[in-house]
């Protein structure tokens, strides 16, 4: 008998229309006098900044303010939040925004309790002390990062994205407030959901799934089916309910299971074209379910009957058919589906390959990739 | 547009055959020095007792035990665990059982950490201050006390059970070790699995049901319908595992959730006439499902598709056979499933039913139940 114990972890979770109103009375709940509030200048400009700040000086909460963070937030951004952390005496975390001002807070948050450099805690298990209260309100619905136990920061002399992997670095309330995609664009809503689906199907065939992370991946395959096409046509308010639900499901499981090479190559991808994190999977979870066929066969066999089930998938050419269709849906979604149609030459490829070969996400993908592998997968994505 | 927002909220869970071996690191992840240990006589006899004893004491840390626990723990136990804890000076709360030493050990901590006695605590969120760390390891897999925000005590003077409901009664850490179940008898582990099966369904009808309850609701239901039979028979370790998951889903389910009329009825039962709680659910789960098929009929042709996948259930009267099947199965199953086989008499069942309607999961059920209409379902399974 092999011992196998699997660990599942995630935060509180509030979850529903109207659930930002619930802010203050959860950063009450965990002892806040004085919070930093971290987001960024789209969340400005599309006013829920100031419609927190109101409520948190309404509850007569102090509040400092750090929003210096872009998109694939960068490690000397992090220092600069640390240090005003520091400086301001906060207690209570609270982040804004998609991936990057999450993100952002996290690093932030390690650095405050943990002193040193960001970049000191890439890889798994490396923070010792634990962090500041954390509240996160997600305003996309696929980073997953208020969710998760991942925090992706770039290194910009490396020119690459830290994967740092941690329990603690799970927040201890999620607010998901599906009301904050209505002031997203369709492509963003789009590209956010099918990272979200790239978490739901690299985890769900990970060597670390559970039944437990089986299971949110599940949910979220299928809601995917169902609201995706909705979603980008009408942005109903359904829909994008739906699609908040499945980055919530796909990350409770990669959060737990891990992810694979396609999250590999899109952070080294990442970390030196500065490029959408969430456009990256369109164009190479594709070529990654074909990578990976071999190793985790009847998985991806349950993924494209979960994704397309009027259909039959009874051997490796049904599922090579249904990775196209998956495909061809993506392309009627507007997205990229090449690699070329995003970098101007292949020149970077090799030394992106070897980044990725070191993170810590291929450690569990199903089948064991060398930087090879990693520059076959590009050249079919090409 | 209605606000709806919905809470999910559950400890880290370690899963798996041999997890209890990470018992030590995790009370010293809590901060343990002093550990609290609360049992009862059987897991004594089975041998566990020693052998978390053994781990504990290797690892250098005190540990104080409270067995003093019977099924259906009492107030007065609580009390007295409560006393023993304090004047010991203990710092974490490590609980190994069924839902009675589970629950007592979370009384124990309510009225350690909050003071007064724990009839003060009857009803939803009524706790104020944080109670200890907690380390639960369940032994049955059904009572779902080391994942939930329920606790269940007697009060011997009233003769009923109380239900005290927060968020802070989940444990920092669940560890299900389904090695666990291999010293239990047949008997206890299918009472567990119906107690399970109860959870799921009455917590998927719930009016408090959100996605992510849903969610786990199906999985129990899934796993508990292709493992009940295998694990009734042979015991295997398989279908023991999966029924530690059904127990573990269940409990994510109902804990956010909330129960129903199945529910406030067997611990009202059970707190008169001191029957052990699974054994309630056989009897009570069918009349309950015809009770509440009207105000949630499309919802529990799901669950009966769920348990019976190769048949329809397109109207009333395909629900009604189906649950008609259930009870057959619960016959062959060897467990009761009428009232008058575990009452001497219909006497108490006015006063049983008094005391349930006042039972803080009637809240959640889908129809709204009257002292009569109690009543009716009482006589309707005697």
């Amino acid at each position: 008998m092999t011992i196998r114990v699997t660990k599942f972890a995630i935060p509180e979770i509030l979850f529903g229309r109207g659930s930002v109103q619930h802010l203050v009375s959860c950063a009450r709940g965990l002892g806040a006098k004085n919070v930093f509030l971290v987001s960024d200048a789209g969340l400005e400009e599309a006013g829920w900044l100031s419609k927190l700040r109101k409520m948190i000086h309404a509850a007569g909460l102090a509040c400092v303010e750090f929003c210096d963070v872009t998109a694939n937030p960068r490690d000397f951004q992090v220092h600069k939040g640390a240090q005003l952390y520091s400086s301001s005496e906060a207690d209570v975390i609270i982040a804004l925004g998609g991936g990057s001002p999450m993100d952002a807070a996290k690093g932030i948050g390690i650095v405050a309790s943990n002193g040193r450099t960001i970049a000191d805690y890439e890889g798994a298990n490396r923070i010792e002390r634990p962090l500041p209260p954390m509240i996160f309100l997600p305003t996309t619905a696929g980073s997953g990062s208020d969710l998760s136990q991942f925090c992706i920061i770039t290194d910009v002399r490396r020119k690459l994205k830290m994967s740092i992997i941690s329990r603690s670095l799970v927040p201890n309330i999620s607010i998901i407030d599906p009301d904050f995609l209505v002031t997203k664009s369709v492509s963003l809503i789009v590209d956010s959901a099918i990272d979200a689906l790239a978490h739901a199907v690299e985890s769900f065939v990970s060597i670390a799934a559970s039944p437990f992370s089986e299971n949110q991946a599940r949910l979220a395959l299928c809601l995917w089916r169902d609201n995706i096409d909705e979603a980008a046509r009408n942005r109903s308010s359904t829909a994008l309910e739906n699609l908040s639900l499945v980055g919530a499901a796909a990350a409770m499981s990669f959060s737990n299971a891990g992810l694979g090479v396609g999250h590999a190559l899109a952070h080294a991808l990442g970390g030196r074209l500065d490029l959408r994190h969430g456009m990256m999977h369109s164009i190479l979870l594709p070529a990654v379910m074909r990578y990976n066929r071999s190793h985790c066969l009847p998985k991806l066999r349950e993924v494209m009957h979960t994704l397309y089930p009027t259909r039959d998938f009874h051997n490796e050419q049904d599922l090579l058919e249904g990775v196209h269709s998956l495909e061809r849906h993506f392309e009627d979604l507007g997205v990229p589906v090449r690699l070329h149609s995003v970098l101007p030459d292949k020149e970077c490829l090799p030394e992106v390959c070897e980044a990725a070969a070191n993170d810590v996400c291929m450690l569990t993908n199903p089948r064991q990739a060398t930087v090879e592998d990693l520059l076959a997968i590009c050249n079919e994505a090409w």
